[in-house]
C-alpha cells in the first residue's frame, strides 16, 4: 500500500480531533512500536549490547516507567564515518575531494606542479599525508568551495550516486552498517529523533542521508564552511566560502548540539576518540542515558582498528568506555550481518 | 481530557501499524485540519493578508493539488522581535542585559566609572547610545558569557518569569501577538515545522519558546557567543565566551536557515529590514511561497513605526514588498487583537 505522502516523515502534528483516536491505538500496541514481539534488530546477535539497547529504550519509552522521557525530549545523536558507515581505508568524503581534484584538474594546470595536488593528482599518498593538516585544508577549500550551495549539493548527489568502495566494489551508500540501520529505524519508532553528528561536512551529508539512513536535512550537523548570501543576476544565492566555519569534531560535538539542538541526548553512538566528548556530555545528563561505541574488531567482514589506525583512532574513548560501564559493540561478535544485502547480491 | 505525553509535541514516526487508521482518518478529514469551518485565525480581519495566508495553506497542503508539498518540506521561519512579540520601546534582551547589569552591579564596583555600565546603571541612554556597537556588545558580553550553558538558561527563565513591559503591564510573554499565535499553531496543524530566526540570542529565547510560541528548543535558531566544551570537577559543561559566534540577522539569516535546515523555507515572515535577505531566499524557492511583513501602524493598541524607528527599521523591506507583491500586514487593519487575554484580564 502506497502511504499518504502526508505521513511519509512524520506527522508534525496532527489534528486534534484524531489525537483521542490515536491515544486508544497507541494505548492498544503499547508504546515500543514493535509490532506482536517482532525483533526489531534482527542483525544483532543476542549479546550484551543489544540488551543494553533494548532495555534503555523500553525504559524510556514506556508509560508509567519511572524513567519515562516525553517524546520531544527523545534526542539520539550518531557520528557518521566509522559509526554508520565504513570509514576506512579512508573517509569517504576524502575520496570524493580527490575525485573532484582528478575532474577539477584539466582548469588548474597548475596543480600538476602545486602540492598537495600534484601528490593526489599522482597517487602519492606518502607525500600528501606529509602535507599534514594544510593540505587538507587546501584540498577541502579547492573542492567544496566557489560555488553555490545548490551547485555542491549536486555535485555531491552526482558522485555519491556512481562512485564504488575499492574493496566492496558497490556503492558507498551500500556500505552503511545493517544492524545501524535497524536501529536508527527501531528508535524513530519509538519516537526518537536521530540527529548525525560528523566530523565531516554538513553539505556533504545531507543530499542522500534522508533516503539512505532516513535521516532529513535538518537533523544532520556536521562541520562547515562559511557561506555568503548574494545576489547573482537577480537570484539570491549562498556562495561557500574558501573559510572554516566550524570544526564538528573532539569538544566540538558538544558544542554543536547544544547549538543546533538546544537539548541533550539521551543516548549517542561513536567509534572513536572523536566521539568521546559527546559520549560524556550525553553521560551527565540526568536519568537514563546509554553511551555505545562501534568497535571495528572484524576484518574479515570489514576492518579491524582501534588504538593504531589513523583514521577513526579509538583509544581514550574505549579506555573511559571500559571504566564507566558504556556500552561497546563488538562488531564480530554482536553484528549477523554489516552491510545490507544488495538486489541481486549474496 | 489529558492527552497521552507521548502526543504532546508530534509523535515522530508513529507506529506503521496506525498508519492505515490515519490515513483514512486524515482522508476523512480533509488536510487543512481545520475542523468544520471553524475559523483557524479567529483574531484575523477577512482582509487581504488573512486570505493570503489561507490560500497559500491550502494550496501545498491539499493533496492532488499542483502545488501540493510533502510533510517535510513545510518549513516556516519567524522573526521575533516585532513579529511575534513587542519589540517596543526597546528590545526585550537589552531590557534584560539592563536588568543583569543592576544585578551584577555589587560584583563590579568598577562599573560606575566605566562606560557603558556607568550609563546603563544611570538611565542615561542618551549616552549609552553614543557607545554604539562597541557599548553594545560590551553590554552582551558582561551580562551573557562567564558562565556554563545551564546556568545562563536559568537566569533567563527566572528574568522572564518576573520582568514586566513599562507600557502593558504584563510579562514580556504576554506581550506576543495573539493573531501569530493562532497563526503558529494554525500552521503546525498543517504539519508545517515553524522556524524562529531571530537576530536575538539562540539562549536568550530557548528557555521559553515552547511554552508560549508551542516552539521546541530544535526550532529556534538566533545569534549566538561561542561555548567552549570543559570538564570542571569532573563534570563536563559548556562555558559561554565572550567572543561573538554567529548574527543571524539581514544577510545571516538565509545562512543560518541554510545551516541549521538545510531546507528553504515555503514561507518566512518578518517585520524589519532585518529579515529583508529571509524573505528574499524564501520567494527565490520553486513553487509557491509566501513572504510576510508585519507593519506596525497600530500606535493606539501598539506602536506605530516603520522607516525612521530606531528598533525594527523597515524601509527597503516595504519596498521590495511592495513591488513585489509580497503580504503586508497592516496591524490596525488586519488584526481585531494585538495581545492574549491575560487571566482575569480584560
Amino acid at each position: 500500500m502506497k502511504l499518504c505522502p502526508a505521513l511519509k516523515l512524520c506527522p508534525r502534528l496532527l489534528p486534534r480531533l484524531w489525537w483521542t483516536l490515536l491515544v486508544l491505538a497507541l494505548a492498544a500496541s503499547g508504546s515500543s512500536g514493535q509490532a506482536n514481539g517482532e525483533d526489531p534488530l534482527p542483525s544483532w546477535q543476542d549479546g550484551p549490547a543489544k540488551k543494553a539497547i533494548l532495555a534503555f529504550v523500553s525504559d524510556v519509552t514506556t508509560i508509567g516507567s519511572p524513567d519515562y522521557v516525553p517524546v520531544e525530549e527523545r534526542i539520539t545523536t550518531f557520528d557518521n564515518d566509522g559509526t554508520l558507515w565504513t570509514e576506512q581505508p579512508m573517509y569517504t568524503q576524502f575520496v570524493f575531494a580527490v575525485d573532484r581534484v582528478k575532474a577539477l584538474a584539466p582548469e588548474h594546470p597548475e596543480w600538476k606542479q602545486t602540492q598537495p595536488f600534484k601528490a593526489v593528482l599522482e597517487g602519492d599518498s606518502q607525500t600528501f599525508l606529509a602535507s599534514g593538516e594544510r593540505g587538507v585544508l587546501q584540498l577541502i577549500m579547492a573542492t567544496h568551495t566557489g560555488m553555490t550551495s545548490d551547485e555542491f549539493a549536486l555535485i555531491v548527489k552526482d558522485w555519491i550516486k556512481t562512485a564504488q568502495h575499492p574493496r566492496f566494489h558497490r556503492p558507498y551508500t551500500q556500505c552503511v552498517y545493517q544492524p545501524m540501520l535497524e536501529l536508527l529505524s527501531y528508535l524513530r519508532r519509538n519516537a526518537f529523533a536521530t540527529y548525525i553528528v560528523s566530523g565531516g561536512g554538513v553539505e556533504f551529508l545531507r543530499p542522500w542521508t534522508q533516503p539512505v539512513y532516513g535521516v532529513p536535512p535538518e537533523w544532520v550537523i556536521g562541520s562547515s564552511v562559511k557561506t555568503k548570501f548574494e545576489i547573482r543576476a537577480g537570484q539570491p544565492v549562498l556562495l561557500r566560502m574558501p573559510e572554516v566555519d566550524f570544526v564538528d569534531d573532539k569538544a566540538g560535538k558538544p558544542v554543536a548540539i547544544d547549538k543546533f539542538i538546544g537539548r541533550r541526548p539521551l543516548a549517542a553512538f561513536g567509534n572513536s576518540d572523536g566521539d568521546q566528548q559527546m559520549l560524556e556530555w550525553t553521560a551527565a545528563g540526568k536519568g537514563p542515558r546509554l553511551m555505545v561505541l562501534i568497535h571495528h574488531t572484524d576484518g574479515d567482514r570489514e576492518y579491524a582498528y582501534d588504538r593504531k589506525s589513523m583514521v577513526g583512532t579509538l583509544d581514550h574513548a574505549l579506555e573511559e568506555a571500559n571504566a564507566r560501564g558504556w556500552t561497546v559493540v563488538d562488531m564480530k561478535q554482536d553484528w549477523k550481518a554489516i552491510f545490507p544485502r544488495v538486489q541481486g547480491g549474496p
